[in-house]
Parts: C-alpha cells; structure tokens; sequence
C-alpha cells in the first residue's frame, strides 16, 4: 500500500500532472454525448387518487409490517435512535419518519469521472446511461454462449467507452468468472480506471469489497477529493419482499459514510418478492426504498440515494421472468411518479428482454423497455445495453446494437424546437404545392443534424444489401464490435496513478488466499 | 348484377338469415380482443405556444401559398363557392374557412362490421389496430421475397381475422400482382368480406373503383344501412406538398357522399415532401389535412374523416426513408395534440421499420413506432403489424410477430387499477418480509389476469430451448403461421350473400379487359 499512499500524496488535484495533460492532448478521442437532458414531459399513469393511496398503504406497510434488518445489530441501534420501533430484527417506522429523513437526500448529485468531461449530473431532467450488470456468461456470434471471463470483461469495459450514446462505464458488466470470487472487483474496478475514463460503480459484494472501491477511488482522484465529492454510483438491491441484509447494508453504510451514491433497488419479479397487482407493487417498491434510503441518511445525512426500481413480470405457466411487458411499464412509469414526489434520482429500466439470441424478441422487449425508461422520467438507467436471456448473459453483439438504439433515446429527449428556422415557413414559400425539399435553402442549412442516424442499421437499397451477404443486425453488428475494439485506444492516465492502482491490486490480492464462492 | 339485387333485395337485416345463424352456432370461434380503450394520457410534445405557432402558420400557408386541385374542375367550383380563393387549380383558402367547415366532421363515429361484435369506434380515446397495407412484395423464411399474389392476400387476410389483436382487416394489405390492376381490387374486397368478419377498408385507386366497393358493401350489408351507416374506412392519400389528385379526390368523393370514412393522410418523407424540421412539418401536415378535410365536408357535411399522418424520416447519406427514428416520434406527437384540437380522430404509426428480414432492426424500429402510436393518442393504426423493408415487403412471419406484440399495447392502455384488491395490502400483510408471493391467496386469485403473456415469444429454460432447436423469434414465427392457417375456419355467411358477392365480382371482371398498368 506504500506505493499508492505515495500516489495520493505526491498527486495535484485531478487529471493528473503534466505527463498525462501531454498524453491527452496526443490521444485520439472518441466522441461521447453529454447526458440527457429532457426537454419532453414525463408520461405518467397514475392519477392524484391512486398516489395519495400508494402513499398512505406504503405507510401503512413501514409502521404495521414494518421491514427486516438482517444480522446487522448496529443497524437496528440505528433505527432506535431514530425513532423507529424494533422487535428483534424488524423494524417499524411510525408513520411519517422514513419520509421526514429522506429529507436530507439530494434530488440530484454530480457524479464525477477521472475526464471532467464525462462527469454526469443524476437526477433532475436528466438521464445517464450505463451498459449491462452481472451476467455470469457472455455471447457472441464466434464463440456461443460462455462463462464470462476477465478478457471479456475489459473488452465491454472497452466497447462502453466508445459508445457515443453511453455516459457511464456502469459496473460488473459481466462477472469475470475466472478470477477469484474475492478477488474480481479489484481486477473489474481497475479494468474501469484504466481503460476508460467514464464514471463508474464500486464493489458491493463485501462491505470489504466496498472499501477496496473506496480505497482505489482515492489513488484515482485523491482521497480529499472523494471525501467531498461523488464518485461512484454502487447498486445496492433490497431482498424483497421488505428484507435488507447485512452484506448489502453493509456496502451501503461504507459508500454513504464516504458521500458516495447508492442505488437503493428492489428486486422484484411480480408474483413472487411482490404482489401480481401493479398498485400492490408500487406499493411496496415504495416503503422499501422509503426504509433504504432513510436508512442511508442515519449513516450520513446528505449521501446521494437513488430510488430504485427493478421490476419485471412472470410467467405464471412457466415461472420464468419476462420482460418489455405492459404491467413492468406501468410499474415503471408509476414508480417515477413515487420518486419524484419525494425529491429523489430515479433509476428504472434497461435493455430487458428474455431471449436467447440477440433477435426479433429480445430487441421487441429491450425497445419496449427503453422507451418506457425515457418517458418514466428515469435518471440512471443501468443495463441500458447488452442484457440478454434475463439478464444470465452479457451479448456482445447486443450491446453495440442497443448502445446504437440509445441515440433516438437522445433524439426523442430534445424535445420540439420552434424558433423561425425551426418553423421553416421560407422552405413551405420556396418549394410550394408540387415540389420537393430535397434541394431547397432551407433542406441545405438543416439537413446534418436534422435526423437521427444509426451508426449501425441497414439502410441499403435491397440490391445492395443483397449483394453484401443478406446480413442481419446481428452480423452488422458483429463487424462492429470487432472494428470498436480494432480501433480501441485507452484513455491517457497519469503514469504515476497507473502504477499505484496496479500495485495496490497486486498487493491486495497477494493478502488474500483465492476463494471461488 | 341481378343477383346481387336480388340478394339486397332478399336480405332481412343484417347478419343475414336463419342460415348464417345456424352457420355461427356451429363455427369455431376465434377471439378478438375489443379495440383498445385507453385508459392512460396521451404523451404531449408541444407546448401550448408551440401549437399556437404551428396553427397560425398552417393557416397562413391555407391562405398565402394555398393547396393545389388538380385535374379537378369540379373541386375547384365547390371550394369557390365556399368562399375559397381560386386561381388556375390553386386554392386559398382565408384564415378560419377550412377550421370552420371542419367543424362538421365527427369526433368518433362507428366501422360497422358485418359480425356486430367487431365493429370499432373511431375516435375519442379508442386505439383501433389494422394490418400493414400497399406491399407489393411478400417474404417469409421458406419462400423468400417474392412478387405478392392473391394467394398470399388470402392468407393474411385469414391471418388477420385470427389475431386476437386485430381489429380491423385492413385494406391491400399486400398487391395482388397476379391480377389485373383494374379488377384487382374486387377479389381484395370479397376476401375480405367473405374471409373475414372484421371491418374493412375500400379501394381509392380510382373513383369507379371506389364505387365497386360502395357496391360491394351494399350486397353485403345492405343499401340503406350503408348509406345511414360507416362500413368501410379507406385511405386517401395527400400528394404532399400541399397537393390533392383527381384519383385520390374522386375516391373520397365518391366515399363522402356514401357517409364512408376516408382517412386524409399526407405521406411524408421528412426532408423531401416536407422540411426537415419538425415544426415546419407538422405545419405542412395540419395546412393539407384541415384543406383535405374541409373539402370533405364540402361533398356531405358530416361524413367521417380522419386526419391522417404518414411521415418518416430520410437517411441523408442514401436518400433512403428511415423509420421508428425519434424526429418521426415526435411529429407523431404532435400531430397527435394538433388532431384533437381539431376534435378529429387521428390515424398513424404503425409496424415501421427499414429492415430486409424480421430481425432485431426492424423488431426496434417497429417497437418505437407501434410504442408511440400507442402514447401519441393514435385512434386508427393502419401498418400496425407486417411491415417489412420500407413498406415494400408484407412478410408473413413479422406479421404474427408484430400482431403478438400488439397485445403488449392493450397491456400498457388499460392503465392502472386501484380498487381494494389491485391494493394488495392483505397479500402484503400475509406474506411478511423475506416470505414469498407465488403461494399466497391474492396471487392465487389474480394471477391468471396478472400478466400479458406473448402466445410467441420464447420464455423457456434455456436448456429446452437448446434442445429444441435453438430457435430465433422467426422460427417461431414461421410455425405460429402453418399453425394459424391450418386451424383457420371460415366465419359463417349467408349463402344468398356469399353467392351475389362473388356474381357481383365475376360479371364485373368479365365486363373490362385485363389492364396491367
């Protein structure tokens, strides 16, 4: 740990010295769209009424049912001296306590990344992108469905980078199966500070792990920095129905003591951690975040919490989760609705599909999905791209394919501009009835931006594509990641903090025997 | 045509005799689900001053730049009777004149079917969903792209009357090529009445030809009833820009004077028969769409119109029309508000989309497109399943895939209930945290409704999935077509009816000679 105390010690401010301005100034870059930022309302499903009911049953749930903390006595001091009532690991909060200390909870935080450039601002009007979390295998047209591997792993870190449409470099993007179980979030971590420099998500496997995250974030921006500011969004899923336990929590209490951002995310296929009703749901989505979030503000009032939201529906013949369904939309709208009544980021949605190649169902389901997470007002969205088979797989080829579709998301969030070019009434004069726009003033100022463009899809003349092969979206895309990666070049870093964060790795993993489960 | 006076003539009402009573008792029944009422808002991109600035300028272009009529003296003698400005075959029209006449369209009104069950109201918060429509080309895995024929016309209109989300059979929901382009439009008509119980659309490539259809429908539900009543909606298309052709008009004249529905439907690709912009286009579309109304009202007062928006976007590197894109999305918006405050029913969106094969291309762009005319507001969804490759292929196995996927679309419209029950807080009560769902009594007594359920898509365990095949969502597909049309099963008819159609059809094709052009 001596070299990375020297890295801190010996680093001014962010960026790194003067080595890595040089750097920069040499690199190719690669261009990334700022967040959204919506100029479109929200689309909202649930009237006044239904709120005001959701609201009062959700209270109702804290104070009567109340939620389990599990093997985690200090939280349960915690929430006595709070004001809650608790009953061996139950807690029940009277009514009005959860929402009166969520209160200290930002509506939106920046989250910043080791570039100035990609920090994202999470809440507000805003949306931020970030690919696929935890699957265990991986996919691609060469090499078939796989246990995920390290390699696998740097190359989405890799492909998140060049993404245009994606702000954030996000977290276990696949679970790297070949390196230890207690190991695995240094090498993923690493994987995130060096090969890009995109805001990303910290450990939360371990409270330990947590540290780790906590302690690597300090040899990249310095550890006042971190101390004062965001820099990691880590996703912290609540056991539904109602249960948070002590591994989770344990995370959560490491990164809010560090003003570090936490996701606060049930985890529910409708049915079975929660009733098969829509309202029912909502109505317990919201005391368990109400109780997670308040929770993180009796370890530091003012540590970034975001509402989340991951719901899906079931198959009742098979048991089996499905997704881009109408009752996980409805939940999805209805729980931003709840999010922003109390003043909170909110993070839904994704490219959620059940399918096992990346085809007709699984793009079905993951535009369903993404069009619902735009208009639900969502501000972090997680699995934007990649999801494939329920979340079992990481697609490679899936993920350039959604992280293309992202842009209409951009397109769609600008909203309708209507100045005087915008009217265009000179180019109705011009070309009149009859005529056509195609080379009109108007046509020849506008036409650049004037339409989105996929940088992946077909748009050939039917000969053409013929000629080419026929190809479907799933071998375009394949010819895509391979250029992305053919083209990869990572992101200058200060040599110094390279070598910190490489040694501090090496170091911790040298401490600890290899554990596997 | 004694027969099929004869027929009128004999025919007791509607739904025909004893006969065709007897027919239904005994006929297996296929289920559609009612037209989609909704029960969720409509998503709005414009703001109030937006429309106030896109109205003025609509009525500025009616009265500066006008509409052209051509080949059309008739037209032109009815708009200056009614106090447009006529100059060569250009019509102006004063501020407020089209608005006003306007005022006599319906807001909704009935598609009567000749099965009462199916008819459809159009307007007001109803979604009414109908095949793609105008293909030349087919596609399915076996057969590949080929020239459409009668045969497959046959088959997706047996197709459409077996989908449960269908409402409606559509019109030429692909050319048949394999006859005469003058004649064939009375075998696409009688495939559809005697197929098919579900409402239908007539022919607008020629006025006589629209006649044909008034004809046609008056066999089959009788004259009187077609004149007090809607049976048919057929699409008049607006040669945009901001011109109206004598087929097109004749076609809706001859429609309006029968209380038929026409759809008034600029068809737009953006940057070449409209500016680029979003604003200047939805101008463009309210200015044809309020003249191309307006004249409607001009031949009956009254007679149901819709108004009409085909627009897509235009890939400016290969002049190819792109779709399911977001400047598509929010025109589809827009027109949207821009319909209702005409208190005019709205047509459009639709299963877009630019792909050579149903692969995940033309599955996202399809999703966007059928997701927005789903929040647009949209009342009559022409295209919404079937679409392949720009409108040029009708593909068999897309059309079963997109028709599933409608049903997504009921799902989401009817909102989000609140009674006690959708409350589930003795389900919450019971279950306790860290317990689960699947068991308990609520779920036992909901489940069966809870969730939509795809009849395509694949939920299985991977491992089934395998061992069967592997199979891609086209694959399914591919089966849930054999398997549809084998099981299909003619709707009853009364023979008297059946007979006078297909007279009607027989002396009329024997009365011209064959035109392919």
């Amino acid at each position: 740990m001596s070299e990375a105390s020297k890295a801190r010690a010996g680093r001014r401010g962010r960026g790194g010295g003067g080595a890595a301005r040089r750097a920069q100034r040499s690199a190719v870059s690669f261009e990334t769209a700022k967040y959204i930022e919506r100029n479109v309302p929200n689309f909202e499903v649930l009237t006044e009424e239904a709120i005001a009911i959701i609201e009062a049953n959700a209270e109702q749930v804290l104070e009567e049912i109340g939620v389990a903390f599990v093997d985690n006595p200090e939280a349960l001091e915690r929430w006595k001296a709070a004001g809650a009532e608790v009953t061996g690991e139950r807690v029940r909060l009277p009514k009005g306590l959860a929402r009166e200390l969520i209160k200290t909870a930002p509506s939106e935080f920046t989250q910043h990344a080791r570039n100035p450039d990609r920090n994202v601002v999470i809440g507000g009007r805003n949306l931020v992108l970030a690919p696929v979390y935890g699957p265990p295998f991986v996919r691609d047209v060469d090499g078939g469905r796989r246990y995920a591997t390290m390699d696998d792993f740097q190359k989405f870190v890799k492909l998140a980078y060049m993404s245009k449409w994606l702000h954030h470099s996000g977290g276990t993007v696949c679970e790297p199966t070949d390196v230890p179980v207690n190991k695995r979030h240094l090498d993923m971590l690493l994987a995130h500070m060096t090969l890009s420099d995109k805001p990303f998500m910290g450990s939360v496997t371990d409270p330990d792990r947590a540290r780790d995250s906590v302690e690597m974030a300090e040899i990249l921006f310095g550890a006042d920095f971190v101390d004062q500011n965001t820099v990691m969004t880590s996703l912290i899923n609540i056991n539904s129905p109602l249960t948070f336990d002590a591994t989770m929590m344990g995370a959560l209490e490491v990164y809010a003591a560090k003003n570090q951002a936490s996701i606060i995310s049930p985890f529910i296929v409708g049915g079975a951690m929660a009733p098969v009703s829509v309202a029912g749901t909502l109505t317990q989505v919201l005391a368990e975040v109400m109780a997670g979030v308040a929770y993180s503000q009796l370890i530091r009032p003012g540590a970034p919490a975001i509402f989340g939201t991951f719901v899906t529906s079931i198959d009742m013949n098979s048991g089996a989760p499905t997704f881009g369904t109408p009752e996980a939309a409805k939940i999805t709208y209805g729980a931003g609705q709840l999010a922003r009544r109390l003043g909170l980021p909110y993070r839904s949605a994704g490219s959620f599909n059940g399918s096992k190649l990346p085809d007709a169902q699984a793009a079905y389901e993951t535009a369903n999905s993404l069009n619902v997470g735009l208009l639900a007002g969502v501000n972090f969205m997680l699995h934007s791209c990649g999801w494939l088979e329920g979340g079992l797989v990481a697609d490679f080829e899936k993920f350039v394919m959604d992280a293309d579709q992202l842009g209409a998301l951009h397109g769609i969030a600008s909203g309708v501009e209507i100045d005087e070019n915008a009217q265009a009434m000179d180019a109705i004069r011009e070309v009149g009835p009859g005529g056509h726009y195609l080379g009109c003033a108007h046509t020849q100022a506008n036409f650049k931006s004037a339409f989105w463009r996929s940088d992946l899809l077909d748009y050939k003349p039917f000969e053409t594509w013929e000629e080419e092969g026929g190809r479907d979206t799933r071998q375009l895309a394949r010819l895509r990641v391979d250029k992305m990666l053919a083209d990869y070049q990572q992101p200058p870093l200060d040599p110094a903090i390279n070598e910190a964060l490489n040694t501090y790795v090496a170091e911790k993993k040298a401490s600890m025997p290899d554990a596997f489960t």
